[in-house]
């Protein structure tokens, strides 16, 4: 076992590829679009900018030397993408940019809104891999919780626990907030589809039809929230708010809740939409329409004050996804020119969810083969029909985080993460043989991370 | 589907063969030893001996109309067998037989000794599936959660998750007891071995070998323990306690912990010592010679103030256990003939405790066969070696509770107990083959159970 504190990793990833990747970085950064929209944050989005070809220049380096066989090299090019991931996650990126909000710290603003947790489900679908920090620009301090499923479909009983979990912090500690705090725990579920080849490149895990999408994820979120209200007494409840993403473009659709908190799959703010109206408009006027049209979605005036919470949360997520729509426009003329699948690696087990990109991995979290085989299956697919054209193996990385004060838990943590290994190696055994998938176990705890052999 | 609430399965049950049950538990109840033990209830002893005989004379009951060929006459036993063990966790026996501890409902005194919630893990292994009703004689109520793990080795992260529920609802339920009342949430862990066959009937995940048994054990206890302090403030605690079980007489060692706590692996009250000094004793007396090997143990007198609650509940479990060392001697001469495995099913899944008796069934609690699969391939040798030289197939229950206030716990138990049966006869595709291991799936919200096709 390499042990790899994420100092040296930073350390040692610096040293050798320090002076391309500062050239890459420095002409994104000279790259970065000036904002044509008046509610996008020009140095935010240079910000972004910058960390996205930090990214993809760490992963265009030279790869260790290429082999005289084929296989090797396949195997050598896998090896060195894990290993610059790796890299990435432990170089620690500050993922705070987008933290302040007209000045204010995000996580108070969100606070005052009425949330004191903020629980994320996307697909598990690489294209929305940049949605914490790139499509929704929320900073990670306020999200509690973000756990990626096929379809977005999460699981309604580890929900609920994990609520319990947020809940006993605030009685026994008052965090984030007391509980007689008169806040709610906010679960958002993300789907995804292509506005501009919707029968092809939308949601595999339902279809490729946005409504179906939609509407599966709507059922589970009123799941989630009458299982909280049915098993717990004294008035527990949730919000939930459901949010579409097109992968084209990365503009959100907001189903904002109307006055009574009811959700309509057929009712939303259309952000592409949004961004062409306010375009044109001043700084002002933008937040204005951005308000209104959020207030028009819940079926309530702009001063109701029953909603205002929620309104103000879901107008924040829409101006900060104006910021992405315009910076998708400027750097890739209107909307990405590869609609479909280029994830460079998949990721098994726990999420990774500190290096944002688009497309960067396909992730499925599961603790065994047997309870996930389709989104493993789906995830093999996608990036073997990737790799094997171009003669290269597909890096796979097995990742367990574990909670490094309970006694015993690394250990669990390495024993999962071979496990799961080895069983993903027995399925695809004839593929491993013939040097096309590559697999590596990581375990991390924090900043620290270790492979395993 | 064939759907069968508890109560028709009771009434389906008691018709066919009411008559031979009737006269089999009869003949246990005037055959219930007179008590040897001044501490032995003789009313409990037949109760529970009634019980047990009305188990086994179900299982003894005719069982389909043999077969001509003998493959489906192995299958068609295992398929009674699992009807039979189905139709006995419907019937819903009175399990509070023990409720009352010297006149006091136990729940109370339990909570009253310090105590607001009781977690017991034991063993898988079928010669402990009698442990809560029988070797303990703890009433249901009192236990808030029970699992068994191959050798007890519990999933500490698990473990943590449920203190954090039940510590949740007495927060904000004040259920069983409000959050500042001075209980705590106890754990015991039981591991076994055998006094008269020690190097073969022992522990099997632990090589037959007593001390390495309690010292594991004893270790993942601590692990829990720091667990919960070192992830939750404000003078989070938990109290543990270790067990040992001699499987062959079912008497028990208490390990108490001394004034400051700890536990000793080799510090321990034998039951079956104390049972032999105490059997002469008037009731008195023998009470005063439990509180006083109880005290010495934990190295404080019997008046000592702070370790008072723990003193008695540990107390509280060697009375009730030298009630069934008791009835074992005086039904089997001394102990158990069949010191061995004799198990008639699996359960695998989620446990069953509702049907308690030693040997009834092997348990592995698991979600997928990957994560146990150890357990699962011990489980199905074992059984493996009981039933085919008889010529009969292993009933392999799969197993799995769902909440049904949860919408849609119902259709994910469902799927849980199909995939599981699936990838269990996968495993042995072999074994099935050839008619000598037959899987069903049953799912089951309280008294509400259902076998899945």
């Amino acid at each position: 076992m390499i042990s790899m504190p994420a100092r040296e990793l930073r350390r040692g990833r610096r040293t050798p590829q320090a002076a391309r990747i500062w050239a890459a970085t420095q002409q994104a950064a000279s790259a970065a679009p000036s904002a044509g929209h008046p509610l996008a944050d020009a140095a935010l989005a240079a910000a972004l900018s910058r960390r996205a070809a930090e990214i993809e220049a760490a992963f265009a380096a030279p790869q260790p030397a290429a082999q005289e066989i084929p296989a090797l090299r396949a195997l050598a090019y896998a090896h060195g993408v894990l290993d610059t991931f790796a890299g990435l996650i432990g170089r620690g990126f500050d993922r705070n940019v987008a933290n302040l909000s007209e000045g204010e710290p995000a996580a108070e603003l969100i606070a005052r809104w009425g949330f004191h947790a903020v629980d994320i489900t996307p697909c598990a679908d690489g294209r929305l891999a940049g949605l914490v920090d790139y499509i929704l620009r929320v900073p990670p301090a306020v999200v509690a919780y973000r756990k990626s499923y096929a379809g977005a479909m999460f699981d309604v009983e580890e929900s609920v626990r994990h609520w319990e979990s947020v809940e006993l912090r605030r009685w026994r500690e008052a965090k984030p907030n007391a509980a007689d705090a008169p806040t709610r725990f906010l679960k958002i579920g993300v789907y995804h589809f292509s506005g501009a080849d919707p029968d092809r490149e939308g949601c595999a895990a339902h279809g490729h039809d946005a409504t179906r999408a939609a509407a599966a994820l709507q059922r589970r979120l009123e799941e989630f929230a009458r299982a909280v209200e049915a098993t717990h007494c004294c008035g527990a409840s949730v919000a939930t708010l459901l949010i579409g993403v097109d992968t084209d473009t990365d503009a959100i659709r907001v189903h904002v809740p109307d006055a009574a908190g009811r959700t309509d799959v057929a009712r939303f703010v259309d952000n592409a939409a949004l961004y062409e109206t306010t375009r044109p408009l001043a700084r002002d006027a933008a937040k204005e329409a951005v308000r209104a049209a959020v207030a028009a979605c819940a079926g309530v005036p702009t001063g109701d004050p029953a909603s205002e919470g929620m309104r103000w949360f879901c107008g924040y997520l829409l101006k900060n996804n104006l910021g992405q729509v315009d910076a998708v426009r400027a750097a890739h003329r209107g909307g990405y020119a590869e609609r479909g699948h280029t994830e460079r690696l998949m990721v098994v087990g726990d999420a990774v969810d500190d290096v944002q990109l688009r497309n960067l991995a396909f992730q499925a979290q599961m603790e065994t083969v047997e309870e996930n085989t389709f989104a493993l299956d789906v995830g093999v697919r996608i990036l073997r029909g990737l790799h094997e054209p171009r003669g290269l193996a597909i890096p796979l990385l097995v990742h367990f985080a574990y909670d490094e004060r309970i006694p015993g838990a690394y250990e669990r943590a390495c024993v999962r993460a071979r496990r799961l290994r080895a069983a993903i190696l027995e399925r695809f055994a004839q593929l491993a043989g013939d040097g096309l998938l590559y697999v590596r176990s990581l375990v991390r705890a924090g900043d620290r991370m270790e492979f395993v052999a």
